[in-house]
């Protein structure tokens, strides 16, 4: 059994990964920290617990961390990398769900994030989470730097084409839609029922912190450089992303089905849809899939490319667990076999 | 005109009374406060006001109110019966939207609200603003408590019955449902996208501070005591309050169909539904309007009543608009023929 | 392995048979029919099945549901009792998640579902499918009718107190609130987004076919008469029941609390909170589980009781898993034991 | 009084007209026609609308049409261009809220609305009715052709920037998000409430009918040749239309907030936001405002614009109102001045 603790479980991230570790073979979460709710048992917070989890949030100094073979840093950001020299340096590996280990440029991350980086040093070991991109790495990573939730989707949307030189990686334009749980577990009046149902907004356009992090993933994997417009949407759903992703083709004979189907073969949580279908975020829901489909528009040069997941599974919790599965050597779904929930 | 001044105008209540009022043709908003937001353009803050309504938010110490001839309390519990006194010296007539007026007994309100109760002599002389019932009374008044969003639905649903002594009053059943803007504008976990939407609970069972409110309004028609258990619960809508009220019949002959079309003959905003058909809430939705049906639950001897409004039309902002209409010689539907919007 | 027949698997009780069955250790869907989709691959028409369901639908007549060793009916009123004499004859065993053997009264049954009952004397040996009323019953069975959405919620939420005899059997009201999938897979029209969001509405008032199943359930453990008022509503959200149930208590001293949690203790699928909580449906969503709180309203001689199921699972798809698991000697949680899905 | 008809009105086009033209000072709708539900009350199948109209569905064939000043055609495709002849023969003005004169191209009509063009003459001097482009010539029009819900948003949306001759016209990329409504009053399983809400998806990427009009209404303003990638999304929402537009720049240096605050100055209905803010879709909500901002996002030669508007009022009834006004030399705003509803 992986000894498991998490740091900072009252948000949403946090009662996913309970949720998808009290029904994981191998897994056994020792300790649940939070400084606010010390005490408080989780199933009291989250009824939809009852009888599933048997903890009390309880103080980080009094968790035992340390003895944990692996933990989750389900926190603002900030926080991981505060607690990650004294972990790492006690053998324990590290999953940060917050930013503290995505952006590889310590100056990067100072200028998204507005503070300084606590364990640069660390930061050049870190690995980014994606294990469609990063699988070996993570194998043997001391520190995986969990993405976010719409760098996921638009980077694995982009890859097959950024990787196959077939676009113009400086005129990428990712429009991106999330359910409103990306927003996280707040008391914030814009994410309240009465001001976030029946309706549509977008947000974050002259500047949002995922935009960095697409950009960085993509270039790796780019001969080119990479520019992208990111321009996020508040969609009235709980769970769910959706991207549109647009790039324009350089090569207007690829066959972009047979290019997305090769790239993402034998990849057990990305599936490719049928040419000519669209996914919808319910096929997804509760679940660690991402749904592609590629389209070319009618009367343009452009790949269209769309892509589902679950913000907080394959967006977060999900694909953390997929990335600890691949740290400790067990099969990559093991405890993610659930079904997406539709209706 | 009448000259109109609005004490904390940045809640539901108070968007809803700039909304009707904007559109009023005899009403002149001339002042509307805010401790926390002065100074900011009240379009700044409801994009939905942009273009009709040009007014910034005033500190209440800057607000000229006694030059108004009826000033509106937008504001929580306890504001309204701190300037009653001086206002009503001033010869400015109050409409509380809040529930300072409400109570009759100061004991009661203390009870309910957690504090004295600071004008008694002027809580004796206030009308209890439902016009259905008490016309007459508000006519001349200078305070009208504007009624809570669950009692106006209860107590007309109820009334009929109870004025005709037609039902056993000690053992009255109100399964309230109300959509989340009920809530106020606030910024609580609990009221969140995330927390509320695709959800459905009960709440408040072990006592409501609408409950004496109905109790209060039905006994004083009532010949026999008034005992009510009421049930709140809270619907993933934005606006609309359904009532699904229970009530022991004395006489099974009676034609209830024309008991409550009698009642509510000739009332503008009532509607009675024909026999056999039920209202839904978007039927009324962002209007003054209140539709009622009654039935017979069949293999039962029971009257159930169906009564459904907007929360905050005819639950709140409306409803002070026809009490100050009538509070100054207009015609009751002066600015509230607004048709509901459906879909 | 139990090899396993579903008739009718387009409709939501069908996708979530299959939803659940997929993961289930001991179950192999051997086939599924739909006369109107024969051919149609099952993951084309529910892509949340994609990689998980290899199944395509068939006609009826190409089942060969004989060789199964039970069927499940996820079909309208009607068809259960049509083939029911052959299968039982070839020894398969029945679950009916329609009404056809739901009531035991052949008269009832064609009284509410306006047709003759096929198979009268397979009738008089069906189990009534609520394992927490009937568990010994249902192991035997070779029919059991799968109960309604409503009546679960209903019965087992009145249950302990009609059992114990502490309630006035003849003045039960059950105030019921339905997400939209209750109403089945269907196109139409007060059923559309545009006409069922952001709207609350009661339905059914003057008789709903729940209604006897009810009476029926509850008078077989009552020593007393029952009579209930049933009224159902209509919640904008997909998923979830919640019952608010209200009996006239004839011992106003019982301990309401300790009598619900003797009555279900050791029950691995019902809940009950603890004293003054409220459930809410969200907290079992997609999940098997039934959560009951018991109240005493201030001011009242009624006990309240609230119960909410996922109406896909408990009420429908993952009861008859219950019951099959019972029927074929399996621990009664197997392929069950998912958390509910939250937020 | 202009007098009117309405044919085909148990759309949402439909009621949506008659709940503006029923608080219009200059309207009196003659007739509303339906020939599947000739004889029942209108205010029968929309409760909203009790005691607001008091009209019942007639057969086509009994409407004097012919005595109307003008008629509203609120029908699918195809019906107006068969009655137009006769109407404009006798002196009777149509606007036509399908797409019969949308248009000009009668063998593209043909192409995208598979039936041939049963008044190609009249098609030639059918106006397209959006008076922000077309003011002059809708006032003088016999019929005119009102724009569909996406192409409103669309093209004013990029209208300033196409004049101008400031981007590239060719590489036009409109990413459309519509609430469901826009679907219209439909018995459709993809439309029902279990199935849309929740959930976020693309569609039409393929093609759609509103393609061509948006590029025909742009291409004659522009310069150069227009090509549009149209993208078009259906959110969980019942009204309102966001159009999130992406145009590559020209001119790196024009000033895009002062020249859409030019192209719009004094227009009624359209509200530049301030710079640096976003429109979200309530902010208009049954009225016919529609509200635009224009960025230019991070790192890009783009513009970003940002529309949107209620896809009934100023995406359909209430333009068509605005186009009857200019018709008969009223003011524009008549009957057109609700607020938005907000929450």
């Amino acid at each position: 059994m992986i000894r498991i603790g998490i740091v900072g479980g009252t948000g949403y991230t946090g009662v996913e990964l309970l949720r998808l570790l009290a029904r994981h073979p191998q897994a056994e979460v020792r300790a649940i920290t939070s400084r606010k709710d010390a005490g408080t048992r989780v199933a009291q917070m989250f009824p939809s617990l009852r009888g599933s989890v048997d903890l009390a949030f309880v103080e980080p100094a009094q968790a035992d961390l340390r003895s944990c073979d692996v933990v989750f840093f389900a926190t603002p950001h900030g926080v991981a990398m505060g607690q990650a020299r004294e972990l790492v340096a006690a053998g324990v590996r590290i999953v940060d769900l917050a930013a503290d280990f995505r952006l590889a440029d310590a100056a990067e991350f100072e200028r998204w994030y507005k503070m300084p980086h606590a364990c640069p040093e660390l930061l050049a070991e870190a690995v980014y989470g994606i294990p469609e991109m990063n699988r070996e790495a993570i194998r043997n990573a001391r520190i995986v730097g969990n993405p976010g939730c719409y760098p996921t989707a638009a980077q694995l949307g982009f890859l097959p084409l950024v990787e196959a030189g077939l676009v113009d990686t400086t005129r990428l334009i990712a429009d991106c839609k999330s359910g409103v749980s990306g927003a996280g577990r707040k008391a914030e009046l814009n994410l309240s029922f009465s001001e976030a149902s029946d309706n549509f907004a977008a947000y974050g356009i002259a500047g949002h912190r995922h935009h960095p992090e697409i950009v960085q993933g993509l270039g790796r994997r780019s001969k080119t450089p990479v520019k992208v417009v990111f321009t996020p949407h508040l969609v009235p759903m709980i769970r769910g992303i959706l991207a549109t992703l647009y790039a324009p083709l350089l090569d207007r004979d690829a066959d972009l089905q047979a290019l997305f189907e090769a790239r993402y073969a034998g990849e057990p949580f990305i599936d490719v849809m049928p040419k000519g279908s669209l996914p919808d975020t319910r096929s997804v829901r509760a679940s660690n899939v991402l749904r592609i489909a590629v389209h070319r528009p009618p009367d343009s040069d452009l790949a269209l490319v769309v892509a589902v997941e679950d913000n907080l599974v394959k967006g977060a919790a999900g694909q953390a667990i997929q990335n600890m599965n691949l740290m400790f050597g067990l099969p990559e779904t093991t405890g993610l076999e659930a079904i997406p929930v539709l209706p």
